[in-house]
């Protein structure tokens, strides 16, 4: 295995080139494909963008892309070369040899295989005279050429040593192609790879390409198998993404870049055996994660004693005072909440959030390790004597993620015991943390969770809710130990946010809720009220027992079923200071989800509780 | 004809069921669709939501959907047969006497024609029985009935009188079907009916369906043909919309519903002969407008000395003031544009923003008595001694929209002559004036400038920009003497929003882009510097003669062509105060766009020109 390069293409990423080339720099790519109208729209002449990259020690590894060259008109034709050969004086100006010639769309196209083949070859033949190379992609949407088998059918034929492929996993795995073919290619024939992952769209394949491609881990393409294959048949050039994604053409360069070189890092090491190639390193394997160790709430002294009252009406003990800082410890079951006071925010604003979660890691200085070998935010941390040293990272939504290993060395230690014993109200532990993400950030969370924790991004599911369409996705361990419920909304939130926009949860396991709840009600845990309603529907569609239907309307539960004999009850509080509820929930019979179909009850039911409606009519 | 109500399902509408209540009956509408999930999460019971709606002056005139309910499997036919009586309950309580039953999408929907029907006569027996019937409506997707020909041959095979169609637009345009069949159909089968426009799209029909309603006049669909066949087929019931649309369903309720209204008043007025209804009066028609008689620009003590003198380095003349108010008219060819320096945005920051618009009307009274019958929000004006009565609107950006007629008594009376007289630079008159829209409002847009001023919206295209994805469209009258290029960011934008996010413009007409452009630039006017690779490129795709080119280079042309043999050739100036800008546009061969392709290096030229790129590396 040769070194191996990691590259991107310009238009992966928002802004003008200039901006485009710092974030790439920045992110650490060895090189970049210049995407034409960038360079287009830029000042610096191409000899300048040249010298730019070499100061910002980027190579220029493609420029792309050539349209429709081949045509059945010969003055068509004849012009599309000398059209080539304009291109051709900026790429030697660039110092890329290589540019990428899509098969054509045009009502032109040459059908005819012996045709395209001379065409391209005389294409190639130009190219070649100049030192130049003509790497020839199958567009999914191509007119004749619309497979990689396809373009390699027109290559061959052609027989030009400046004409070779250029193979998008894109275009080759949304049609469905086998990647295990390109071992039947000579090796010298792959000019140029480009990498996307996309999610599986039922959509016309030209507008999922341009709109909803995603980098590598954040989809549903098998990449690995594809790269695997790919390197197999001897590539060695670069591995290079090329992603059309509306919401990172809109998003910050500099963040777009890091979450794509991320992917590659992931990629990468996705590959096994085949890999690391020289000049790289893997990353450790990612630890073990075992459960939640805590979860740790923002709070300031207006919502501090709110969310204290409530912890203790869902039955939680305030068992422990951190020994340097203002944070209470409240424990119920295996659930740990820490109310960290220090919130800066604005004072007296109610402020409530989750700060943190802490993970039970097996080896938390390798898990540590790992995130900052996939390019995840370390966080620094201001350690009292005789407190356990906690490494965290920053995830994409902003909470810090600590690494814990639990033990008389561990954390807890850091927290001086109140005398009070963890109480037991029915919650075993933390089930769920709810976390709704900002809306640049979504696929990025998916790959986050992924890369550096290990963890595994579930399917994408869509929710109607009262103020819009809310996307959610889960990531998990193997074992259901640790579970993230990820959420956000389908497009970004406009003037018009009623409610509680953004809300956090945490969600408290128990094995009865019925019995749960009732003493919670009773403690006076601030549950919210659901409609009728909502409980008559329940009774329409499902064949619950009376005793659970008349709990559910006497306790404000949800019910879910999955379609595959699991079921799921759930209970939620108020929204405590500005942003955080918990919940109570029980999964029944291998139940896997988040209850996301009650998601519009009760976020109605949480705009009701903070904004009264009008009183009924007398 | 028979009086026609005007109803709208609650999922058009974001919000809560009170919100979509209230902002269904203060736009107008007569009745609602009550979207189950609705009154799900809502807390009133359904006795209570009928006497909000009697109340607000509102019929429930449909519960939907009801979904699944004919099965190959006798068990879960009876199971569903008992959700139904429960629906049936709360339709009751409701005081609704139809509910939509959607065509079954499930594995185990009812294939044959036979059992179908039988299926159905059976539900409906027991509606019938409580006094209730079933509208049955061919989901374009459904499993075995996807068509509305599918729908009437179980509704007829089953011959029940509680059972007859629900007619949806979507459905049957969607999948290219043909309204003139229902002339076949008995009058009294028609149950309902839900219109919905939509853009034409390439993709799955259910997401296009979820995702991309619009409202009538807003899409591709012919309503006025589909409703004219129906209402001729006999249909009496109300015209209720049923839209599903990402960006309504996070918009402000009022404003939709608003929008959604005028929708109906439009596609009524476009029935022609058939109507207007009884009890119903058609809006006077739109009066013709042959052209902009003026813009005006708000600017502040910063701005308005920079757009003056800008004004006046493009040729324009001070050639009035106003009576009453710090308003300066500036005059080139047919050129208007007035400087309007009461604008009362924070003092000093530089705004400069298109205020307002005139368009010269052959009528200005009708066009405001038309404007108000199609909802237009009517604009109060303090009128001065002397001073023309301005009839004026507030388009959906919030640009006021005045009705004028230019002449003796119009509104350039108001202007105290200064002396000046208009120069001749080479401006001809104003193209057209371009408007970045609110993210919110773009559809809308369309359907206001179609349905207040009478101009025609013209396809809506993509532009791949710096920072994100443009949507744009073009309103315009069938002659072409009043042009708005309207845009919006294809996602809401957040905050990496490099540059001047929504920039407006007024393009100036010339024949002669070279001359003008040439002695703009001599007297010093601040145009826009383009990259000379832009100009590479267009020297390699078009055959622009040599001379044309150099002027481009000099001058910071831009140039497009519209595959028909037309070209565009234009000029931007650099932005004035915040956020406005000129240009000037020379139209060769009948062009008939915007230049659109231009958008992505205007965009990065103007960033450009407010944040330098760092210098040359040396």
């Amino acid at each position: 295995m040769t070194d191996v390069r990691r590259s991107i293409a310009t238009v992966c990423l928002s802004g003008t080139l200039e901006d485009k080339l710092a974030a790439a720099a920045r992110a650490g790519f060895d090189g970049i494909e210049v995407f034409e109208p960038d360079l287009i729209a830029s000042s610096w002449a191409p000899a300048e963008i040249a010298r730019r990259c070499a100061d910002l020690g980027l190579s220029v590894d493609l420029y792309q892309p050539f349209r429709d060259l081949d045509s059945t008109d010969p003055d068509r034709f004849a012009r599309n070369l000398r059209r080539a050969e304009r291109k051709f004086d900026v790429m030697e100006q660039l110092g890329v040899d290589t540019v990428l010639v899509c098969s054509s769309v045009s009502d032109d196209a040459v059908a005819d295989a012996d045709r395209l083949a001379e065409q391209l070859a005389g294409a190639a033949a130009r190219a070649g005279e100049r030192g130049l190379r003509l790497a020839y992609e199958a567009l999914a949407w191509g007119r004749h050429v619309s497979t990689w088998e396809a373009s390699w059918d027109a290559v061959r034929r052609a027989d030009s040593p400046a004409l070779g492929l250029c193979i998008d996993s894109f275009h080759v795995l949304s049609r469905g192609g086998d990647p295990a073919g390109f071992a039947q290619v000579p090796a010298d024939k792959f000019f140029f790879l480009q990498l996307a992952d996309a999610p599986r769209l039922q959509m016309d394949v030209l507008q999922w390409s341009r709109h909803h491609r995603l980098f590598p881990g954040q989809g549903a393409f098998d990449l690995a198998t594809f790269l695997r294959c790919l390197l197999g048949a001897g590539y060695t050039g670069p591995l290079s993404l090329e992603v059309f994604n509306d919401v990172f053409r809109q998003s910050d360069p500099w963040r777009t870049a890091v979450d794509a070189m991320r992917s590659l890092v992931w990629l990468e090491e996705a590959l096994g055996a085949v890999w690391p190639a020289a000049g790289t390193t893997a990353p450790p394997p990612a630890p073990d994660l075992s459960g939640h160790s805590f979860v740790e709430l923002g709070v300031d002294g207006v919502s501090g004693p709110q969310v204290g009252s409530a912890l203790a009406a869902l039955g939680f003990a305030h068992t422990g005072q951190h020994r340097s800082k203002p944070v209470q410890l409240w424990e119920q079951g295996t659930a740990k909440v820490l109310l960290n006071a220090s919130v800066t925010r604005p004072a007296g604003a109610g402020v409530a959030a989750v700060a943190a979660l802490g993970l039970e890691s097996e080896d938390p200085g390798r898990s540590a390790a790992r995130a900052e070998a996939v390019l995840a935010p370390i966080l620094p941390r201001t350690r009292g004597a005789n407190e356990a040293d906690l490494s965290a990272v920053e995830a994409p939504d902003g909470t810090q993620i600590f690494f814990t290993r639990t033990g008389p060395e561990g954390w807890p230690a850091d927290f001086l015991a109140t005398g009070a014993a963890p109480a037991d109200g029915g919650v075993r532990g933390i089930d769920h943390v709810g976390l709704t993400q900002p809306f640049d950030a979504f696929d990025e969370a998916g790959l986050f969770y992924r890369a550096v924790l290990g963890l595994e991004p579930h399917a994408v599911a869509e929710v109607a809710a009262p103020y819009g369409l809310i996307r959610t996705r889960s990531v998990t361990d193997t074992s259901r130990r640790v579970r993230l419920a990820l959420s956000v909304s389908a497009l970004r939130r406009g003037g018009w946010t009623p409610g509680v926009p953004d809300p956090q949860y945490v969600a408290l396991a128990t094995d009865d809720i019925v019995g749960t709840v009732t003493r919670m009600r009773a403690a006076g845990a601030p549950l919210l009220p659901l409609p009728a309603n909502y409980a008559d529907d329940l009774e329409a569609r499902f064949d619950l027992p009376q005793g659970l239907l008349a709990a559910v309307r006497e306790h404000g539960l949800m019910y879910e079923e999955d379609g595959e004999g699991g079921g799921y009850l759930h209970a939620a509080t108020s929204v405590l200071g500005d942003r955080v509820f918990f919940e109570v929930v029980q999964r029944l019979r291998g139940y896997d989800g988040y209850g996301s179909t009650d998601l519009p009850v009760r976020m109605a039911a949480h705009r009701r509780a903070r904004t009264p409606a009008p009183a009924p009519v007398a």
